[in-house]
């Protein structure tokens, strides 16, 4: 079964909200799809919603076998029954985001239409002509999910990376519905050099034949090459040097008999490069090449401080909400420099804040990872988070 | 005027051996050319020679403007008269690298043919069935146009990045005809995260149809978009987070017309993806996508230490060359760390070691760029080391 066809056969848990959504680009979507799946009970008041946002290639599946690849949710180590996220205890929410390709509304879906049914720009997928969205309307997105279960204030919201940078959006957009916020390996804007390494992705994308300007579903081939190139450049940058030579070093293997997948020498190839092939071949039976380019788009223009006058402080001023800020040592992408400038304006708004930076080897990808520091803070703050809301489950 | 065309219309000052070379993997070419520049003159003695060596995608043209683009040599900022590498002063030699496309046997040379003519494989130009080239095959290629020259010890070899790896191999193979070597921004052997990054240039080529197997001379065109997307990918590698912030931030400027070059949030695209893409464009221009695989995949393959019982210093017992060491502060790709392994090694081989880590903020081109403190810590090395030489020119 093709890519397309894995994607295009799943079905997910929705909610369809029929008035749709205008964007902050202007452009009204006439419906609005989210999906999204949640683990454990809402208790009486409902007081006890832990949202987690998903980082740009995550989705809702954070605690159960993934339907595609069928491997552990994306944060099994984090959530679940006793986990740093007791499930026993909390009510966990994940949507996939708006723009996504999981069944929330997004490249793949089918056009609003405008009811004149007149020519092809009024029908089928979207594809690339999916309107640009932002962090902002993923997190809108998300609260009219919150307001459909119910929920007038989630007791935590929390993510890492881009689900970080959600994080701090909905603090921002909606201070009075989060009581405990925990932005994770993030930042409050990409930087260049994360930009450049987004923009080296959508090239290879771009530069691939079967993207055919973005209209792949007509000829059911999908820019695998592609999507696999900007994978493959992009997983560099969640690991770090140390946790690349600890796992590969320079140490080789055979080499592929076709010479079009190595160039080798003496019939040798490293094993970081067949680790970065297997990654760049899987991930493209998983995901959607114009949710890519959507959703990296959403990440580079994520400036939460340009958004208020330039002073990240104005997003926070007069919040109640308790923070905890995490980075790890060898995070290059998301560095803790960026998240000390988090700490620092939520300090000039006088917020509560606890900021922690785990040491670990094992790059941006560390807040996916098995470490039990890092799970112990979570628990933690949480617990000490519960207490102060008076939270009883 | 296309890619192919530019390249093969060139002609090279170069030397041909027509006893031709066996390369390390056990190919032995027919025919060796060395294509190379001098500038200064050589004395009586034949005593002032230095030898630099290029990187990557540098050639030749180290003190004149490139015949291709125009632009001013790669280190005129450094060779020339009265600068550091002083012309009025030294004999300098840059010779193509073997497996470069600028007039050096390579992925572009003609095959040799066994003489049978019989059929495709024994005519034509080699493309990707180039055999695989090592540092040290490059070493012993310059070492021939050395000899060629009449020059029994170079008074200086040197060069950054690549360069700097021939110049270790150089002491290593030829202890006795180097009075000086000056490896910079370097290191004995390529780190995971960089073969992880070469790997990701090569695929992105491998992924362009019009690379056809690596024989695009048949069809006129060539991999422009995959040579451009490793290329942009490289590049960043080879800056600093802070450079790129100071150079770009996250300025934007109006996004080109065609959709399928950038995808935009309210028709803005970032300066740095601008920037990248004019990179990217560019090199094709240059450069030959096959001698980008093959050249990346020596520099992947060079571990001087594994040449030598799994000890570095081994490379070096006995010698009595002056080494320079030299690394940036922001230089990631090949980190202070890697130069100072090095100059542990060269300190428990006894060789007579200076080591200069230089404070920049501009990642691993700072030693193609103004920096005078470099500048400067050359010159006053080569100035001590043509005393101890009792070099009279």
């Amino acid at each position: 079964m093709d890519r397309a066809d894995t994607l295009a056969t799943l079905a997910h848990q929705t909610v369809t909200f029929a008035d749709g959504m205008t964007l902050e680009c202007g452009v009204s979507l006439r419906r609005l799809d989210v999906a999204y799946r949640t683990y454990g009970t809402l208790n009486a008041a409902r007081s006890n919603a832990v949202l987690v946002c998903h980082a740009l290639t995550g989705d809702q599946y954070v605690a159960e076998p993934h339907p595609i690849t069928g491997k552990e949710g994306w944060w099994e180590m984090v959530v679940g029954p006793g986990r740093s996220v007791d499930t026993d205890r909390f009510f966990v929410i994940c949507a996939n985001v708006l723009g996504g390709c999981m069944g929330s509304t997004g490249p793949r879906s089918q056009r609003d239409g405008d009811g004149t049914g007149d020519g092809p720009t009024d029908t089928g997928p979207w594809g690339t002509e999916f309107p640009p969205v932002t962090i902002r309307d993923m997190v809108r997105a998300q609260k009219r999910l919150i307001e459909h279960l119910g929920i007038a204030r989630l007791f935590a919201v929390m993510g890492g990376s881009m689900g970080g940078m959600q994080v701090l959006e909905w603090v921002a957009l909606y201070p009075d519905a989060v009581f405990a916020a925990l932005p994770i390996a993030t930042a409050s804007y990409h930087s260049a050099q994360n930009i450049a390494f987004h923009e080296v992705g959508r090239q290879a994308i771009f530069a691939d034949p079967d993207w055919q300007g973005g209209q792949y579903w007509r000829s059911g081939k999908v820019p695998a090459r592609g999507l696999a190139v900007a994978r493959m450049c992009a997983h560099i940058t969640y690991l770090s040097e140390q946790a690349l030579t600890r796992k590969f070093g320079r140490r080789l293997q055979n080499a592929p008999k076709d010479p079009s997948e190595a160039i080798t020498l003496f019939g040798d190839m490293f094993e970081v490069e067949s680790y970065l092939h297997h990654q760049g071949s899987t991930f493209v039976h998983r995901f959607d090449a114009n949710s890519y380019l959507t959703i990296t788009r959403a990440m580079d223009y994520f400036d939460l401080a340009a958004d208020h006058k330039g002073d990240l402080a104005n997003a926070f001023r007069g919040t109640r909400t308790r923070f905890l800020l995490v980075s790890f040592t060898s995070d290059w992408l998301f560095p803790t420099a960026e998240s000390r400038a988090v700490a620092r304006a939520l300090n000039r708004a006088g917020a509560n804040v606890s900021f922690v930076e785990i040491p670990s080897d094992k790059g941006h990808d560390a807040f996916l990872l098995d470490e039990p520091d890092f799970h112990r803070t979570l628990a933690g703050f949480l617990a000490g988070c519960a207490e102060h809301a008076g939270l009883d489950v």
